[in-house]
């Protein structure tokens, strides 16, 4: 479906929910296209390129309607090499410590990076011109979501002073290849070192503003709520999220997976957002008594994860392999599921375990 | 001394560090001068304003030697309430976990909060033009340093992409009043966000590079090495400290302190550097088994900490009061000091740990 590989594990059919195996994950740094997650809220909309138009509207002295043919002749293509990543990547740990009814239970792969091609989002909002008064960018879709209340399209904002950084792009291709429907064609907003969520796909209206976007899925939902509150659609409820915390996972070995004792190859991932990047991961196999140093692959991007690499020497029986992430903040993932669970299953970036058996 | 209440904790008499006790601290969101913390690597030196220049130099365009009366006339005035944190606050946490020798065991109070005032770093780069294949920006200040190997000035360097924003200044007052001689007169650095390492005071020269420093106290000292490092003045060894991680204390009552059982009123502070913000502090009394969030107060500025308070219900005999704080990307500080422990004794930034004794 939606030229993805057939060994997707597909979390939901409509809206198309995807996530792929983790060994195919852990293949390359850009994550090829029919590896890529699927995260949607409504219908993938057909959309006409040749009649696709972008408005720019709201705190701009300068309102703007542009094609794709606009887009691509005004302004100078830029390319980025990003990171996503779903703020419920790694819910199923979550729902291992308590029940999270409603959301899909996404493994460790609801993450990938990509080199996305497009205009940069900056020099479109120049040519708009932004008022002293705006503070937040807001994009809006044109799939309509029932999930929302209201029935919606999908959108979301960020802060002016991060949609006004060059990283930010409208973008119209993703690993040299145009946009497939699945993945927002003809054009797609990609916020580096944000949650998915704020990547809009179809972007079909961006509105400068002077508070965050009033959508459902900002004001009412994506939002990290304490562990014994009640899930409404209450909007301003719990904490906002945006920025991307440190996190890490385990791509290889598969989790539960059995291996002659002795030396094991294990590779991962570990992405941190916002103006943070990965600068150490741990491994421990004695739960976490002591810790080794895994290798760090090449950074990239200032925007795209890093995949990491250690050979442990596996014992005969049961181990609970431990991963753990410091970002350059010197931030360390927190311990335990226990400890960030919350009702929606956001944000699991507790220290990534993987069992496994020695033989 | 230098100005500071005679209640503060002398770590060190010269070079002078010191800190207030939590109380003080406690007592405002902007921090009084005479409470707050002084964190020093060499003698304070005495400089003349009359005869003082600041030197802008390497890839520039135009080098620049500039009067504190040429800083004043050729751009504009600005002012930023920031709080600075020094990456050793809350050592003292990690020295009971393990001792840290040769390394003051700072309490949780070498962090305050200051309404900066002076020019844009950003200006005086404009002014002097950066060349492309900037990447850094380094600061030097006049004070010598033996602690370094060779003995030399303090500096360090932040990422031009920071020094470029607007928050970051050369300031010459703090809190409306002149810079004092042991708060860097009569020039500073001040880098938001950043460990207090960054905002080198007696700023005589600012370089821009096409690297990060190799001064002594960011190439071979702030840096974040494994548990099982040797301590040794090798550059380039563990993670370099720069960004603040989310942490949070505990400022009133007092660690060890009686009251009568029944409600007891805490408060505290949380900071969160880089593009984040603190979102939520939670506050435990039974070990982590049940939180409850505290009220924040207001966000004075996006660079400031954000002060906390609760009421909790203290029952008779030895409680463990827990403070945990979550930023805006959704992080949560981790759980043990264990977990952090490294050889410098740097940003221990696991829960906070009071006890109290109910009577």
């Amino acid at each position: 479906m939606y030229g993805k590989r057939p060994d997707m594990t597909v979390h939901q059919v409509e809206p198309f929910n995807a996530e792929p195996p983790r060994a195919a994950l852990a293949a390359s740094t850009i994550t090829p296209l029919d590896v890529f997650y699927c995260r949607n809220h409504g219908p993938v909309p057909e959309a006409d390129p040749e009649t696709w138009r972008l408005e720019v509207a709201g705190l701009v002295t300068t309102p703007l309607s542009l094609s794709l043919d606009d887009l691509r002749t005004r302004f100078p293509v830029a390319t980025e090499t990003a990171t996503l990543q779903c703020a419920g990547n790694r819910r199923a740990g979550l729902v291992e410590v308590r029940d999270i009814p409603g959301e899909a239970p996404w493994g460790p792969t609801a993450t990938a990076t990509a080199t996305w091609t497009g205009v940069r989002l900056a020099d479109v909002l120049t040519a708009a011109g932004v008022s002293p008064s705006a503070s937040d960018v807001e994009f809006l879709g044109v799939d309509v979501s029932d999930i929302a209340d209201p029935p919606q399209e999908f959108g979301g904002s960020v802060p002016l002073r991060k949609a006004g950084m060059p990283e930010v792009l409208l973008a119209w291709a993703m690993n040299d290849e145009p946009l497939s429907p699945v993945h927002g064609a003809p054009l797609r907003v990609v916020v580096p070192g944000y949650i998915g969520a704020r990547s809009v796909k179809w972007v079909r209206r961006i509105e400068v503003r002077d508070r965050p976007s009033a959508n459902f899925f900002q004001a009412s939902t994506y939002r990290l709520l304490p562990p014994d509150a009640e899930v409404t659609a209450t909007p301003g409820e719990g904490v906002e999220l945006g920025l991307v915390a440190v996190n890490s996972d385990v791509l290889r070995p598969d989790d539960g997976s059995s291996h002659p004792a002795g030396p094991v190859a294990v590779a991962g991932y570990a992405f941190a957002g916002g103006d943070r990047t990965v600068a150490r991961v741990d491994v421990s196999t004695d739960g976490g008594s002591t810790w080794s140093q895994a290798e760090l692959d090449e950074q990239v991007s200032p925007w795209a994860w890093r995949r990491w690499s250690i050979t442990v020497d596996l014992p005969r029986g049961d181990t609970e392999l431990l991963a753990r992430a410091w970002d350059s903040s010197a931030a360390l993932q927190p311990e335990r599921p226990e400890h960030v669970w919350n009702p929606k299953g956001y944000v699991n970036n507790s220290w990534a375990r993987l069992r496994l058996h020695g033989t």
